[in-house]
């Protein structure tokens, strides 16, 4: 089996993620049923050509888009609804929603997590576009219960919308977003927190460095909050080892410990060299 | 008294600020003699237009564009060496030099720090522009005992390379640059030494928010050790305040503080929010 399953594809949420992904799939003629819990938000990615808002019906995958805080029970109800179609969802976290399937009992076997790494600095069906996802990342993060078919379809959904398919276990696809996008987001954060209380005199020597290393802390900080919290075992693991790292800079630094202070710096170079080239298109961005 | 002394400008040092120095005055037909301990590096500032690098006479205005090692030494003998000349700098610091140079017992009333936050990611004279301080701050840091005319001559000197001047005092600098330059580039070393200890497969997760970040963690690290531990004392009082920022994010996050966690969050929104504009040219990046 390969490709999508049979039949049409429901997309949970049209935030930017859900109306992008009815976007690119209804550029390659596959029927889409759209739903909200917010008509507004609806109305808008139905306008945008992402789907149709009709009563769905004979659905083959439904892709559960909405916030962390709301996704274990999305996925719950769409597996119960839709007794034969792949679930998948598009969430920054795995390990969580995945527990709180297993404890509400339903079918997992037909759900497979994705988690497309596209993204954009905007949000909202206004900011969507079918090529949102091209030659970006997209997370595949069957669990040990998953199908093979499920697997596939979830597979099949991210080539569809232009991605490149990375399949890991929702463990380490967890252990990766805390390394590659939670731990930065949050020392973005910590930069950024200092800057109200300086006075104003010294923000004028401000200057594209700062810029780079805080702009994702302009990011929404209740949607970031669910999503840290989501991720809490992995983070504090990675975030005590920044902070021994800290705490050997302040040691350093009292002791003028030069050789000490260039080795941490060296390694942060050669790991700003491990980071793969920009893929796909300049003006995406990756957001959780 | 206003402008620039009369008189030649002598520029010590022929790296990317140096030469741009150079090339952006010889644009406003001021005559420019170049110095370098390093006959090749000098050769190419002169091939580039930058100045001359006959023996030099007649010289109002020192600028010393080197290396933070050696910047205490070139100030003092340029004072020596020129009795009448206004000195200054381009150093990333500004209370360690004038310390030197107080240390030093030599005649600190013709000095007057500077710091061009202009820059690039590339480095030397090939590197190098006339217009590198366009529309970029230039801080210009006279002491107590600064003369009227050496603050004055330093000021013109930003103006002619078309830089916009903040005048504040070598402690009130340090303190700026240790919050907006030096605090963002051990974030960004912090964040990316974490990367070289991932399995290969979590980077394939990488997105823009990561490459942000860690951006300017490819800079030089020695550099940026003689940098950093030059202005120790102000960076360890924030560096302390972001370790306790950490301590309270490790706390959050292990009894999943949601308030907690969002007030921080959004703190760090507040901050970003307060970082001065872009202005100048895109290409122009702050290294210091």
């Amino acid at each position: 089996m390969t490709g999508l399953p049979q039949g049409a594809v429901l997309v949970v949420g049209t935030g930017l993620i859900g109306t992008s992904i009815g976007l690119a799939l209804r550029a390659n003629d596959i029927r889409v049923y759209l739903d909200d819990a917010d008509p507004a938000v609806l109305e808008v990615a139905v306008s945008r050509g992402a789907g149709t808002n009709a009563e769905p019906f004979d659905v083959g995958l439904v892709v559960a888009a909405v916030p962390p805080r709301s996704l274990g029970r999305t996925l719950a109800a769409a597996l119960e609804r839709w007794p034969r179609a792949v679930v998948t969802d598009v969430g920054s976290v795995k390990v969580l929603p995945l527990a709180e399937l297993l404890a509400a009992g339903v079918d997992v076997r037909r759900y497979a997590g994705g988690h497309p790494m596209g993204g954009s600095e905007r949000s909202g069906a206004e900011a969507a576009s079918a090529g949102l996802f091209t030659g970006r990342a997209w997370a595949v993060t069957p669990h040990e219960q998953t199908s093979a078919a499920a697997t596939e379809a979830v597979r099949a959904l991210a080539s569809r919308c232009g991605a490149v398919v990375v399949e890991l276990s929702p463990l380490d696809h967890d252990a990766a977003v805390a390394r590659v996008s939670h731990l930065p987001h949050l020392m973005a954060v910590l930069t950024a927190a200092q800057l109200p209380l300086a006075p104003s005199a010294q923000l004028e020597l401000s200057g594209q460095g700062l810029r780079d290393v805080t702009r994702i802390a302009a990011a929404d900080p209740a949607l970031w909050t669910q999503i840290l919290a989501a991720n809490a075992v992995p983070l504090r693991e990675l975030l005590t080892r920044v902070r021994d790292n800290l705490d050997d800079v302040l040691t350093a630094l009292e002791a003028v410990d030069v050789p000490a202070l260039e080795e941490l710096l060296s390694r942060g170079r050669r790991g700003a060299a491990l980071i793969p080239a920009k893929t796909g298109s300049p003006a995406a961005k990756q957001p959780g």
